[in-house]
């Protein structure tokens, strides 16, 4: 009945779930990580994974590097575990054996991290924490491959199938804007009139990916210009004192910039294809 | 560059992937499910993918079910292979030593189902090609493993987290209406005057999970009546000529009916812990 | 000060303004509309003109033809200042003079809809009273004259520029569906199944007119057929078993039914000209 | 069958009605001012508005000017058949003597501007129009008793009923914002960040009201600072190092600013009775 109360709480009260600080909760975040990934209920289970991520979000980089070695660690496949079901399963096959060598051959960690995607809002801050283990990770082996769990989650869920592509213009709203001001990476956005002269023109497009779960960050966008011809140069392209010309005359759709916005998804294949 | 020349396909023509049907393709849907996870390119990996999910759907009972076994037996993991990798992880763990093994312990129709999911529109279509399988598989050890599969990964992008609740009303969209009928399981809606009866009084309530992928598919829907005490019986809550009272008057919601709409969605936790 | 009043309401209570009944407020519907054609305040106006709207829908139709009786002779033009005023306009022109002759030429009913027009909700109300008074008012020239009055404000109110073309259809809301099964005026729609065969089919269409302020209400609605050739009768056109065709083949657009969803609108021009 | 066609247009062409220019379609502007008001057919009376419009649009100030004296002067009543009129109506009162009556004490340039609002995005137009007389026109009686038609067909059309509310907030679209920006008349947003520490704050709120018809112009808006007691001055209020406290804890609401965005909107009682 645990979705049910979640049900009545979403409904009736509209109150967002409760995050315990790890303190008042009496357990550290590996404490409670193992609870989560142990427990069955649902209900206790959103809230302890609500108080992994804010406690998270409270830690200094030594901390987040504790963590992470901790799920790297404590969170791995236990080899001789996944050696003994499978030879269970290559002997009698069935739904059963498959189902514990499946289980035993993925690392607990896995669904630690879809079950703290449970939370409303969590899918950007585990973007986020992706971001962090690839910034800290660096060279230590057991955090690098800690890192595939993450990148095989997250590709999963940013499968492009569940992206939306949505175009950006000077009517899109001004906390979306301000991202791509922030993360154009190719050629820097000085201003809100540079941006303008980029949206605004009948000759200027700009495409961004989205996913449902994070419907305010644009996950990687691209830059058009409409053009008869070929630009000489980016300069021409971007030049404040430029003619626009009407869409319509145009004959060729210059990419002139794409930029990927979230580091925590780097690797993921969306953007590397895009970028290659 | 090939999602460019998505996004290219996407913004400016418009047009969706045009699905080879298996005939045209020249190969059966083996072949193109063998081709779809060895190959490297995304733009052609998704009229593949398309190919794939257009031919199924072309599929009787016998063919489904030959497609399930062939799936079941030629992508199931090869337990030699994993073994390797997993000694060659634990002597030497490294990133590359732990994706190896990654990959060797996941059967490659999951990353078949995962490429599938790249067509637009093709999370509903693999809810009911698992609906299908649920029904041939049944006793079957091969197909019930292959279940497990599908399971996992729409468990996976199924999570709570990406669920969105909203109320379901007069004032909803009848092609949306038309499934609450039909999913109704509990007290089946006979008319859309009943169905009216149950939406449109202002202390009744009705709510649904929805999944960005398919806007327009309720995924389990609960009615509820606001009273004042307790319902004596469920003939009392659906009479037609009972007194309609203010939703402020109301001390109790009863929860009266909760109905889950895709069977292809049988199992996965959402539901289960809500009906139990 | 009392816009601001208002703004505070809407803004930070979202109480409606609270209609005053008739007897309530001490007075007859006749007083309340001496005193809202009179008074300056608009927030005290605002809850004078709820409370006419609110104690004319308790009217019967008796009450109903009292207060239109009332609207006709006490406040209509008065010939004498009327003619003084434009005499004075006409010896020394000026905006004043032509203010006051604009003021006297001009029955004071009118300004008392406009005013009733400023309560949220009301437009939809007024032109309810517009098509009891047409039922009511047949024949009696004062009553005839008073509608001119109506039918002006609601011409101007219900010009082309302001009305919106949605189309129709299976996704649309159940609570406009029912209106569309309710107004059909030519070829009457039995059931939802009815509905459903004139809207969904690839090769139908449905489009209405809709006001800003009543959005929930279409205003008139045309039924599409694309066809292929002439149907041969409108038999054809709606039969239950008739072979559905992509819209793409369609050489001619029939459109075979026009209705008018609102008497009391009858006679503005947008649904003459296109009744015609 | 006009609006047949226009319906027809709207619904399979999506082209808007092609404004002809006043040289091309052979006329002047006042020779298209009395077509539009002389002529019956919608259908033609479309594209003739839509003529002046965009003629009107190309006028220099002295063409303006002498486009509003030929309103104010070939359009005006004529006293004589007003009288006429009211004494056949006096005598013998009816539907049509007063039809006639009323017909002779409006001004065909009142018709003319309704007519001219049928055309799409028209209502924006008008507003501007109306700019240029109050500017153009101030000390010439005929052109004040002109704008007194122009007001009294605003004041119907932007009656408080069909105004929207709508808080403005950092996520409202960048062409609404800018507008925030340049209307601002109390104290000037001098950039974009000053804007966003207008709108950002969980202490701080903006409202616009908006018409149906013109969907990105906001009419008029206030900013309102949520304060924990009174602020001591309006610098306090702005300045860029105040500390943000949570709504939750604001006792009062103040409205440190109020702009009317509309210059042809000035006098329109919403707007006035706002800013007094």
């Amino acid at each position: 009945m645990t979705m049910l109360a979640d049900l009545l709480a979403s409904v009736f009260d509209r109150r967002r779930v409760r995050p315990v600080s790890a303190r008042q909760s009496g357990g550290t975040l590996a404490e409670l990580a193992h609870e989560l990934v142990g427990g069955a209920g649902e209900a206790s289970g959103l809230a302890t994974a609500a108080a992994i991520l804010s406690g998270y979000a409270a830690l200094d980089d030594a901390g987040k590097g504790a963590f992470f070695r901790m799920l790297a660690v404590e969170m791995n496949i236990d080899p001789d575990k996944v050696r003994e079901a499978l030879d269970i399963y290559e002997t009698t096959p069935s739904k059963d054996t498959y189902r514990d060598f499946a289980t035993a051959a993925e690392p607990p960690r896995q669904e630690l991290i879809r079950r703290l995607n449970r939370v409303p809002g969590a899918t950007g801050a585990l973007v986020r924490m992706r971001a962090d283990l690839l910034r800290l990770g660096r060279g230590e082996p057991d955090l690098e491959a800690l890192d595939l769990d993450f990148r095989h989650l997250l590709a999963s869920w940013f499968n492009r199938g569940f992206l939306v592509l949505r175009p950006i213009s000077w009517e899109s709203p001004a906390h979306v804007l301000e991202k791509i001001i922030a993360y154009e990476a190719v050629h820097a956005i000085d201003s809100w009139d540079d941006l303008r002269r980029r949206l605004e023109p009948a000759d200027r497009r700009c495409f961004a990916f989205f996913h449902p779960a994070m419907p305010d960050e644009p996950l990687i966008f691209v830059e058009v210009a409409l053009m008869r011809g070929i630009a000489q140069s980016i300069q021409t392209l971007l030049a404040e004192d430029r003619e626009v010309r009407p869409a319509e005359e145009a004959d060729t759709a210059v990419f002139y910039s794409i930029s990927n916005c979230q580091p925590g998804l780097a690797g993921i294949s969306f953007g590397s294809s895009l970028i290659k």
